[in-house]
């Protein structure tokens, strides 16, 4: 019987990777058949050099006859014996996202205005930063602003501070929208593939500081910008999206500076995004982008 | 026990669509679980406006238990049932592809390199133009050179001799790299899907002739090129692929063209090899590009 | 002895256009160094095919001998003999900019945006629509919001109202943010290119309505957006700029229509940096954008 | 009187660099109208960070009143107090070419046919290589192949010879069209800002060997190449162009080298005939390319 808990138009969606081997494929997709799901979208990607397999799978749950508790447990013992990692969501959670940010508004009013005009999936429930000036833009918008700034000495309290904010608020992304500290390995640790960041260069040229001072020194005819997982090493996360724009040598620094954000914006909100429709799988340093 | 038909390395692509419903998906990956084969790429569309389903998929036969002809055979008693439209090729067949060309031998000469170096799939086997220039060019790659000569009066002698040419040397691919005769519906219903043209503009803008005069005339910021199958409705075939570059107001027509031509040369490789990799499957009026 | 006039920093631009003939370059050259000017850039086009000038002159007036009035006098002595049409344009005016929107406000915000962060010349002085829907965005950025409905019956006297709050508020630029009414000549005529249109498409293909839906009709690979001044030829006015965006078959009406945003708010933000910086010269139906 | 040697068409391109300075503009057009020429199209760029001035000037010869030998010293009086850098070339010059190569011949077989079709200035006259592969396909075209091996113990030799080659074939610009070895400080001095290379990323990332196996390993969702002149440090040395293409997970290194080769060929055929319309002026490390 088809479980009512099933909203009209709730699909679940499927995650894995698992060492390859024949009937992988199949497996999954008679699991769902049996069960009374129909497939909506599939992808595979077999990494051959490394013998690995990775899919993405999206099913209607209209008629789906397990409970999402049924569920999970069922593909448990599916997933198993494959030596399958994965994870398992549904179109009609509730995403909590906290937005971090610094001086430079352009991605948080960006991603404000494309949640407000449910362009986005997901929501927003928090902004922090470390500066008070957007407090009120954050407010006509109805979200909580967590002034929360950072010096050398009181680093440690200030990040124990915002992790209390992100956990009381129960926040599943957090987004680095130019949040220009960088974070501790405490509070990456505690949301694994679950910081995207944006950098304001195609990396992994112009790592570090200022970097459209350096396209400038070195001449580039192009700039560009990343949106990528934070890890512990800094500009070395993994690569969500990228993108670059083309530039002269009559671009000063403030021009490029001026071009990388239409470039950052765009960038950071198709990562956004692609996170949020399960659509990324983090593969060592690496990613799967179905 | 695995056919010893079934050379190392190679693969089996099936390209299908049927009305969707339910166990599609499981049907066709438990069918090639079945019988030995290891799925390494699976593509699925699935076209809820219309109610179709899409797929290509790949798999290797090392260890399949049934020969071409048996495959063959067992899968149209799945498809029937399930109403599918398929086709299924193999990575090692012999696809053999003519190229047409009037005056201007860029994409001719790009594709020819590309042959040579083993960098597309499928191979020449024979140019046809109707102007005698480029006799010595396709000599030195050991291709025969058919200089069919057109005029208003013979058209239909020409495009029976065409037809035989190709028949004659087993042609399942034409190229029409910019060649500048109107194929009668004649060629074309013998082709169907099978004859890719490179239009020299960013279709549906500057259908017709001269498209560069054209699109200096209307002062546009950007020229395109579009890889197209023909169909008797001149400019109206399903795209396969585009792309477009910047101009600006310096350029004028015979920029646009030196510009274009890059383009075209590219879009109309990535075409070939997309068709010539199964990639493409043409639904109505439009192409779907696993 | 200096003009007081002048403030520190500030910039005159001279755009012109004549009958090609030798000594044009030199003569505005000279005529700028002999009265105290210093050329930051200048740029030049020669359409040789008209045998036509164009030409835009940016020039310091730090110690510039000449009043703007007087060098508007004086540039007219030498423009006259020579049949240029020309303008005189400065850097440190105050631009007013009205921005005309319906239902979508993608462009609308980033506009606000960009003007509220100093990232775009000019500055807004009014929103006007045919809806009522943004006023309390609009007013969140301190602007006076016009709800102007239109229907077939009062369209002259809404044109009427239009053109009064323009007016009035000495508006010199109107900028259709996805504004989806046809302005009549009248309104056309009293903003000869100073009115900025953006299309949601790549023009001249799409034209008219719709174009999202068009293009997935067509099944095009690539989308675009078309920036161009409003002329009383829908969709024919000279075109400032256009951008594409690569799309494919999975990519429903819906999804054309969310890439478009990004591409439209990116090219007419664009096109109004090029207009209010005196970038873009009319010549016909096209433009000399330098 | 005009000089009979001015051929019909010919113009001459003045490429200048020089402190900044009010006048400069004024001065040199001046020069060009008094002694009869046309300027047909004038590009400048102000460096206002570092004061300097960098103009083009093309301009038509038929008119002109003084030989090239009397041109060159009237300008050079000009020049002389302005303290201009400069360069006077003409467009009907015989601009010698060599390119060299290794093993891969995709840049070379796009340059030898672009040259062939006239559809890039200069001509090549050699090529030479540390590989024998290219010989046959090289005297199709009717061109030297000088085969050159290298290794390490014969380097300076093998340079030497190089050198000879170059200079009894009157070469003024060397392609290195993926030649994949190092040129020494002494061949690189002997054509400075003349020999162009091809590297296969977008520099500055991953510089040094194998690139697409670093950004294969590092995950990135774009590749590029970068056209530079070569300078004794390698892959530091100005960039003339760059592109890039977007990738996916799926790409293996032999996919993203097959999606580079593309831009390689293109990048470097930009990058030549912006180097043989004497469009690019080197300053420092950078270039202006005009």
């Amino acid at each position: 019987m088809s479980d009512p808990q099933h909203s009209a138009g709730a699909r679940a969606r499927l995650l894995l990777s698992a060492p390859d081997r024949p009937g992988l494929v199949a497996a999954v997709a008679e699991f769902v058949y049996r069960h009374g799901g129909d497939v909506t979208q599939a992808d595979q990607h077999n990494d051959e050099e490394e013998g690995m397999f990775f899919q993405r799978v999206e099913f209607r749950l209209e008629g789906f006859r397990l409970s999402r508790a049924q569920l999970a447990d069922a593909f448990a013992e599916l997933a198993g014996p494959m030596r399958m990692t994965w994870s398992l969501r549904y179109s009609d959670e509730d995403r909590r996202v906290a937005v971090l940010v610094s001086r430079q508004a352009h991605c948080l009013v960006d991603l404000l205005g494309r949640w407000h005009s449910h362009e986005l999936p997901g929501r927003a429930v928090l902004v922090a930063s470390n500066h008070p000036d957007h407090e009120a833009l954050v407010g006509h918008f109805g979200l909580p602003y967590h002034h929360l700034p950072v010096s050398a000495a009181d680093r440690p309290e200030q990040e124990s501070a915002l992790l209390s904010v992100l956990e009381q608020a129960g926040v599943e992304l957090v987004v680095m929208a130019r949040y220009m500290q960088i974070l501790s390995g405490r509070v990456i640790d505690r949301y694994p593939s679950r910081i995207i960041n944006i950098h304001h260069s195609f990396l992994p040229a112009f790592q570090g500081g200022q970097p459209y001072r350096q396209a400038f020194s070195r001449g580039v005819k192009l700039i560009g910008a990343t949106a990528h997982y934070a890890t512990a090493d800094l500009d070395e996360g993994p690569i969500i999206d990228q993108d670059t724009a083309r530039v002269t040598h009559r671009d000063g620094v403030a021009d490029l500076a001026r071009t990388g954000r239409d470039l950052e914006t765009v960038v950071l909100a198709r990562a956004v995004r692609l996170h949020l429709t399960d659509r990324v799988l983090v593969h060592g340093h690496k990613t799967i982008v179905f």
